[in-house]
């Protein structure tokens, strides 16, 4: 199977102004790294309609598919599911499961915050996957999820097997030794394994090491012919670990 | 004076793929915001020329000014200086003022990895401030910072002087209440105020609140008044504190 591509969407004021730092991008590329799902983008758009949907529409357009993080509730700013609306050319309409669940969940009665919640793009589908108290909403090939880490991770992983493809295999060499001096040698390993993905990330002030190189591909024989070959071409003593 | 704006190009696989998690992004929004300076946009892109080039000529058509973060350096993965010349429609050229840098830091003579961290955009100018060791890259409105943290932040707060304007004014609510029972009364303070910056942030699984609200102005005097409306809107039984 190929791989899949995806993007992220990330709506937040609160992230752009620095009152929050975002979680749900690094807990998403993880999670999709180990379903061999490649994230290709991740943006982070303030709470405005047009900024949103022009995203949206782009990415939804480029990758396989598009997670949105954040803008989803019942308050003034959560305005995601219009933006989506918008990128696809759509009306936004309650939709009478959704507004049932919500029901369900304010037990005063629903007032005009409530009903916001029931709303989705018009020819959205529910995903009521895993133990989550609101199901997913899906328009064509964008998933949108709240930006709450906690329910956020929930509902990635409760999506999970609808992404899964092949899994990257990742090794690791530590160095004792500045980018500077091995430059040439990932290059040469890189000539010889044109198909390698080859990672190199410095760190200062780390008294274990200097530098951390990864070395990724699908294909596992590849990867042990590739690792071999550039831990034959680094001088022994600057290595100080492999994983 | 106008707010300026700003938009951040993060490059990075290494983010992407969950290898790292992006501190800059996170670091830049809070000391642009100390500044003055609106960060509308943060994209994260591959280790690949055309994203790159692509995300930064639209961020520096549409902003005051974009900043890169990271594949700045000597390895083959280092690819942003062309990316920004692609960007601009510019060649690659050696600046002799860095490669004369670059020199003295390279003892045993330059080596092609050293040669390549004196190139620039044709046209960049080089910005010795504070106290680092590289000049920072500018070319246009476009500033060029190293994806390593500790130079990243070091870097960006010696060119914090060129992007200050003027200040937000910012005052937080706390409550415990859900979203659901306050949303009308932060739509009724909009109403009357509606130049606020209003903001909720639910916090799920705190002892202390469980929703955040951050009220910002530029004007002082009206962030009081709007700040004293809508403590007179919320049930006073909700609000657990004030900053």
């Amino acid at each position: 199977m190929a791989e899949r591509t995806c993007a992220m969407v990330v709506v937040g004021n609160e992230i752009l102004s620095g009152k929050v730092q975002d979680s749900n991008a690094y807990f998403a590329a993880r999670e999709l790294r180990k379903l061999g799902v490649a994230l290709q983008r991740i943006a982070v758009v303030p709470d405005e309609i047009p900024s949103i949907a022009d995203e949206v529409a782009h990415c939804a357009k480029t990758f396989d598919f598009v997670l949105t993080s954040g803008g989803v509730g019942p308050t003034h700013d959560d305005i995601t599911i219009e933006a989506v609306a918008v990128a696809f050319g759509r009306k936004v309409v309650i939709d009478p499961e959704l507004r049932r669940i919500v029901e369900q969940h304010f037990t005063g009665g629903l007032n005009a915050a409530g009903l916001k919640m029931a709303e989705v793009p018009e020819g959205a589908v529910l995903i009521a996957a895993g133990d989550v108290r609101f199901p997913t909403v899906q328009l064509e090939n964008v998933y949108i999820l709240p930006g709450i880490p906690q329910i956020f991770e929930t509902k990635l992983a409760a999506l999970a097997g609808r992404f899964a493809t092949d899994p990257y295999y990742i090794r690791a060499i530590y160095l004792n030794a500045g980018e500077g001096l091995i430059a040439e040698h990932l290059n040469s390993c890189l000539k010889q394994y044109p198909q390698l993905l080859l990672g190199s990330y410095p760190r200062i002030g780390n008294a274990e090491y200097r530098v951390k190189l990864t070395l990724e591909s699908k294909d596992r024989d590849y990867l042990k012919s590739a690792f071999d070959c550039l831990i034959g071409l680094l001088p022994g003593a600057v290595v100080v670990k492999t994983e």
